[in-house]
């Protein structure tokens, strides 16, 4: 019981390597949907504000595969086991109108860098330092907060079914989170390190739908 | 006469401005294209490497707009005038294989790059070197060069085709800069300055269709 107490005493970089391929692999499928978002902004705007967040991610794939090849990694290899894991996940949420489309990359893209940062702690500090920069809001959700807020502001119905919404792309997330777990053992191995003791994945999914609420709140939507 | 023999004597900043939004509109709109590539690339090299491309186009689109600042323009204003100048280029010249897709943005992306750069000699030269800048490959060309020659060492039947595809990529990006020219009298101002004297216009095609020939060549293809 002590070694899985004191699991920050057992870093190794290898171990980073899957996260840090999971997390390269997200910020480049970010990184294509905020500029399919852009390409269909409402206006220039619009247009200009979703391909900077898209510039955003890429940065984050280029500053993760650096690191990945520091630590001896090869960024195709390390990154390939994660292709496709979302696929499910758009199939099941397709949005029907552009506030649905924004608050599900909201909802969707705080799971996933929730996720990533609880995983984060079972790394070693320069790849845990280096997550931890690349979740940190580059403005994406504040730029939500404002555009919904404003949508809000010009039709009352929005509120509840957006409400709605966000508990289906929630719902989702969470599904596409155990997909992960399913499918890589090496990240069910950090999963325990970081979470030591009985059920993490149940208290995973506490820290992931807490954060949830919290988003939904800066929202003013019941999450 | 005297004053259109010596044009580059007449420079002024806020000439510049059209130009660069129009450079501006046509790197974002690379961008979105190129992000678009990435996302249905057939593998993930291939995402990436058009990713990387998308990122060059973005960080143009950001050189551009802060040249705008400086000469007290506005982003938006300066490039909205171009928004949609390529909605019927594009609904006239859907590619229907990969290889067509390539060959479409390394013929069209020439063709616009070689227009801006001929009339970039028109502005002063702060926006003329940044224009050239932006303007010099980025590897998207040889990407294009590589990623053709590997397909039709595969299928010899592939060569002919895509000579067929980039006689008609050609014809309608010299259609979409007719376009320009017809919509935007200060695009056709500029381009006096920098050819002076009877029919710029005939002789700007000629030099776009002349570089185009060598584009095509470096691809072994006919032009």
């Amino acid at each position: 019981m002590t070694a899985s107490s004191t699991p920050t005493r057992e870093l190794s970089a290898d171990r980073a390597l899957p996260l840090l391929g999971m997390v390269a692999y997200s910020e480049l499928a970010a990184f294509t949907r905020l500029a399919a978002d852009s390409a269909i902004a409402p206006d220039l705007d619009g247009r200009l504000a979703l391909a900077g967040f898209a510039g955003h991610a890429l940065d984050h794939v280029y500053r993760i595969t650096t690191r990945i090849s520091e630590l001896g990694g090869e960024a195709r290899t390390t990154m390939g086991p994660f292709a496709g894991v979302l696929v499910e996940f758009d199939r099941r949420t397709q949005p029907s109108t552009w506030a649905e489309r924004m608050l599900k990359a909201y909802v969707g893209y705080g799971v996933s860098d929730d996720f990533a940062l609880v995983l984060s702690e079972g790394v070693e500090p320069t790849c845990r330092n280096l997550l931890a920069d690349v979740m940190a809001d580059h403005g994406h959700s504040g730029y939500v907060v404002g555009l919904l807020a404003d949508a809000g502001a010009l039709d009352a119905t929005l509120a509840p079914r957006l409400a709605l919404w966000g508990r289906r792309i929630v719902g989702e997330s969470l599904g596409a989170v155990q997909g992960v777990l399913a499918a890589h053992p090496e990240i069910v191995d950090l999963l325990s390190r970081v979470l030591p003791g009985d059920e993490p994945q149940q208290r995973l999914f506490a820290r992931l739908t807490a954060e949830h609420t919290r988003r939904m709140d800066r929202l003013g939507l019941a999450a």
